[in-house]
């Protein structure tokens, strides 16, 4: 094997390799990038057995072949080298070895047979379908807040990505919830998305998922079966396993009797939350809304450090409540709003409050209060 | 006690304040910041037994009086506060609480009365002088990298500040080492500084120092005792103890018979050396340097995990030299130097090497050869 490649490609290419690399590993070959050099295209194949990631990169191909090295050294040799050098790599059977020239520079580095590296099978899917990279970054971006990280739990350990009844007809839906609060986002159900299983998709794949959808328009390839999940734009191929577990029945967790409406600017709902939540302890952070006519009063009490209070101008015509969050969740919450005004949604202080972002129901929050 | 004060001159004051307190004291009030307001300022002063910060501000007095509450939640809430606000602090005596109040937010912190604030002694200075920031900054800047960790060692946890005899008379210097590198810098020696005792800044004092030094033209009104250092801008006073031993004798370490020369541009080097030290494994990182007729080639091997050579076209006109270095004390020495070209001294592979800025000998690093 031998190819020639632009530091800037190689780079890309290996960042998202070695992200999805576990940082220790008990399998040595795990820990390795398996390079795949054919035609005019190298490809760069990583995996922590759960989630698999294939990069393509342009590449001047002298002769084909594969090996495998390890993918943080490769990564961070490349890091270094000079913007717009030429890198070339080679291996050399012989001794098992990879040598990478750049410049001035050489490297080599001790390799695994390519025999070894366990690529993931391939599967039927259920469904394919296309999307817009922006439509996808929406429902991950403003739900993912909301998994679980208690590893008991491990069905919440992801976000439920699923077709759904909406309001004006089926939606492809993605949920996460801790128990604590819960996110709901909605978009039109691409064509060919109808059949597609209901799949829980894992947080460190939601995690590297992101990297595929920075630009709004690319077209994103989905593929969904029972067991796995695909993202693929030209370049780069993202397969997941999913979490084998039934998502919880989310929908009666969603209050629809709600009636008490305040409606608030989010970005100075969330400062001044910020501003009473610092002389709280650490452990709780309760906040407590007192709600009167056009009137929100946010206060902390911690009796050994201090107490805190701030006033903001709403709107809200209902009677006098007072209901008390976690901080930390509010604000989340409060962060995903980014268009119109908060409006939050509330019923007694011991019932769940739902906060969306004007009147868009396609985007719905569920949160959980705390006795103050 | 009552003052109100802009939030931007508040931060400022606090910050400092809060970056002496220690995040976990066995001594509450050592958590805390003194505030004094009497007249048109008023002063913000923390300490964690060793070292005392003196912050003061312009502000409105309303009422003359003094308290003490919790630097890290003070510092906080202000930070938090919006810009160009203004900040009301009062005091109220019987509920032992300290109000802030700005905008529509209101916060009151618990209080623990001011007699119980340690406030350093104050001391006889047997040198007083001027230096300019700017000075002061290149002094501890280049010397602070080479401090050591060791606590065994304690009296080299911090910079040896001194009068010593330069070629052209006296001079102001500091010198550094951990044992295995050494930097010592020299300033001209200012008015008054003749009669100074030489004196071991501790590596935190050094650190809050550097807060200090910001405009280099500012002037820095130093003090110095057998067991105290003072630094003093017109707005911040940092007093600090001096580390109690003898620093060693760092003359006999600086090599001065080296003759063979090697001189080589300290950015080129400085990333060569970071790109083949990232083959080798995290613990011994030593790097070969091969010199030969102008001509030096860095290399690494790690036999587990590959090899790294690169090639530099550096100024060398003696014998053929092998010598290994450390990686990361090679990278540190030479990212000191900023305005021309790194010269190397050497003599054989297992002596001490010199390293300079040009032919300026202001500023001089050794460091400890490793076997490769």
């Amino acid at each position: 094997m031998k190819f020639s490649i632009e530091r800037g490609e190689l780079l890309k290419a290996v960042a998202q390799a070695q992200s999805v690399v576990e940082r220790r590993n008990t399998i040595p070959i795990l820990a390795n990038v398996l390079i795949e050099a054919e035609g005019s295209s190298v490809s760069f194949r990583a995996t922590d057995l759960d989630i698999e990631v294939v990069n393509k990169a342009p590449a001047q191909v002298l002769s084909a072949g594969a090996t495998t090295v390890s993918a943080v050294m490769l990564h961070e040799i490349v890091r270094k080298l000079p913007d717009g050098a030429l890198v070339t790599l080679s291996d050399v059977p012989a001794s098992g070895r990879l040598t990478i020239e750049a410049g001035r520079s050489s490297f080599n580095l001790a390799t695994l047979p390519k025999e070894d590296f366990p690529v993931m099978a391939t599967s039927e899917y259920a469904a394919n379908f296309t999307a817009k990279a922006g439509v996808l970054r929406r429902l991950f971006d403003k739900s993912k807040f909301a998994i679980s990280t208690e590893e008991t739990r491990y069905y919440l350990n992801g976000v439920y990505m699923h077709v759904a009844q909406g309001e004006d007809g089926p939606v492809l839906r993605c949920v996460a919830t801790d128990g604590h609060r819960l996110a709901r986002i909605d978009a039109a159900l691409p064509e060919g998305a109808a059949g597609m299983p209901g799949v829980i998709v894992p947080r460190k794949t939601v995690n590297e998922l992101r990297k595929l959808l920075d630009n709004d328009e690319d077209d994103i390839a989905v593929s969904v079966s029972e067991t796995k999940v695909r993202f693929a734009t030209q370049v780069i191929t993202l397969t997941s396993k999913v979490i084998d577990g039934t998502f919880p029945d989310y929908a009666r967790v969603i209050p629809t009797g709600n009636t008490r409406r305040l409606e608030v600017d989010a970005a100075e709902f969330a400062k001044a939350v910020d501003r009473v939540a610092t002389v709280s302890s650490e452990r709780s952070r309760a906040v407590k809304l007192s709600l009167d006519e056009d009137r929100l009063v946010l206060s902390v009490n911690a009796p050994d450090a201090g107490a805190a209070e701030e006033e903001l101008a709403v709107a809200y015509a209902d009677e006098r409540l007072e209901i008390g969050f976690n901080a930390k969740y509010l604000l989340e919450i409060a962060s995903q709003v980014d268009r119109e005004n908060a409006v939050f949604m509330f019923n007694t202080a011991g019932d769940p409050t739902l906060m969306r972002e004007g009147n868009d129901t396609s985007a719905v929050y569920v949160v959980m209060p705390m006795r103050v």
